[in-house]
């Protein structure tokens, strides 16, 4: 699964690019924009391998963190560019969600566990590095506020599962996940999507 | 000890019902709602697990997610009438973290841990979750602002460590270690104790 | 290595004395303050540790969690005498930073791994625990922000995994570390040093 493994390069650049602006905004010097961006790009699969006992990925292969790494340098160099940019990070962020959905899952698949443990670990690998990279510049993570952001990576998360359990191939479960994922969360950008949420304090009253 | 399995999913429900209202509270979509109930339910012993080196548990049973899932969608759906039940919830969660506590010192005491580890993995197990809670919803955490509430679980922590030290059996450490925290947190409750803290502010200038 | 224990505990102090400063300045209560000196004190070894899949050191030697315990009770007591000595703490906790920048290094290359594992260990050992100290206050991390502070960590890491690669003695290049990072940091101190940052929000309108 060469193209996999393209991909998720691709995603980890990705959201690379979202942690450095993040941290362009937030006036962080160019260390702490480094740092947003390794994070954001690695934070989820670090969150998963830990939680798995797995080798966390990118000890064993540095290209992930050299990539973000370049990433955030270029953004801080070239920020103005990379600011008209951002809508088209968005479509490869989602890309980037997908792969790391799937993945997610895989290797929860791979390590035995069931549906509730491939969603979960879909989920914490797609999101886990965003939810970082908010809470360490402050914001309450975007992910739990508005978009459907994690949805679409939950249900990559279940159709994974429903394509292991029904013994198609990896290979196809991994596919599926990623399209379905990808396909959820362009969609819900171009058509402004949103979950319900509560009014709470009107309501309180 | 099925009793203290039982008692272990009452906690879990007390602890996802505090996060699924601190969501609503906060305006959160429903899967921001979800997502922080679930993590103030299982966040503390994910934290004591991945520190001891133990499988997570709750990818051994699923069971502890799906009832915080429930839990959250019940306060969404009814978040009036769950607000109306927070005093006898606020019980529940006493209980929650009398188990949590109890739970946790065990485990370190299975890990051959002493004194320190039994206190610290009970602290982190019964108060883990709601500090995650508060971080992620941009929050102090309640734990480090005001209640008595992290003192009664390093109490039952102690007393636990301490039942273990004169050779009493295990069910009776983890009997005596819930009941001494749930007191100590249902009495602190009821009569307003607080620790002191220095009114830093005025005092530095 | 009988003196690189002996400058751990010193740095583990000087870690905690400004974790408990800032849990004062928070108007934290005594609890709070001891669990802010803590999570600072150890936090940042906590992680590495969990990473590398290795015995958190604090669970073997409880010497860490003491001496923080002990720190914090005598910062809460003594505040505005420890106030007045926060100017020598900085160098405490630039040697802090030395320390457990080599610490972190070692440990990674003890793991057997290369350049990126030693640097991104040495930092987050160094800086991990300030981070969780912010985060937990409720602050952006300030190594985020303003200082060469991570910076000088960054160059320890580098400066070890430079010794370990030439094949000097596992000595020589904790010992350089540890003085590399402690002169980056001190003379970034009284130079008041900083990195470039972007002012995002003038720029972009």
């Amino acid at each position: 699964m060469m193209i996999l493994q393209i991909l998720d390069y691709v995603g980890t650049m990705a959201f690379a690019v979202s942690g450095a602006l993040k941290g362009v905004r937030k006036e962080l010097d160019i260390f702490g924009v480094v740092v947003l961006a390794v994070v954001t790009a690695i934070g989820g699969g670090t969150i998963r391998d830990t939680l798995l006992d797995l080798p966390v990925f990118w000890l064993a292969d540095s290209t992930y963190v050299l990539l973000s790494l370049a990433m955030a340098i270029g953004v801080f160099v070239l920020f103005r560019l990379a600011q008209k940019t951002e809508r088209s990070v968005l479509l490869f962020d989602a890309l980037g969600l997908g792969v790391f959905t799937a993945i997610g899952a895989m290797k929860a698949g791979a390590a035995g566990l069931g549906v509730v443990g491939m969603v979960t670990m879909a989920l914490l690998t797609g999101v886990g590095g965003g939810v970082l990279r908010d809470v360490l510049a402050g914001d309450v993570p975007v992910v739990l506020r508005e978009e459907i952001y994690a949805s679409a990576s939950i249900a990559g998360g279940l159709i994974f599962a429903l394509a292991a359990h029904v013994g198609l191939p990896e290979a196809v479960g991994v596919t599926v996940a990623v399209i379905i994922t990808v396909a959820i969360r362009v969609v819900s950008i171009y058509m402004g999507w949103r979950l319900p949420s509560r009014p709470a304090r009107k309501e309180d009253n």
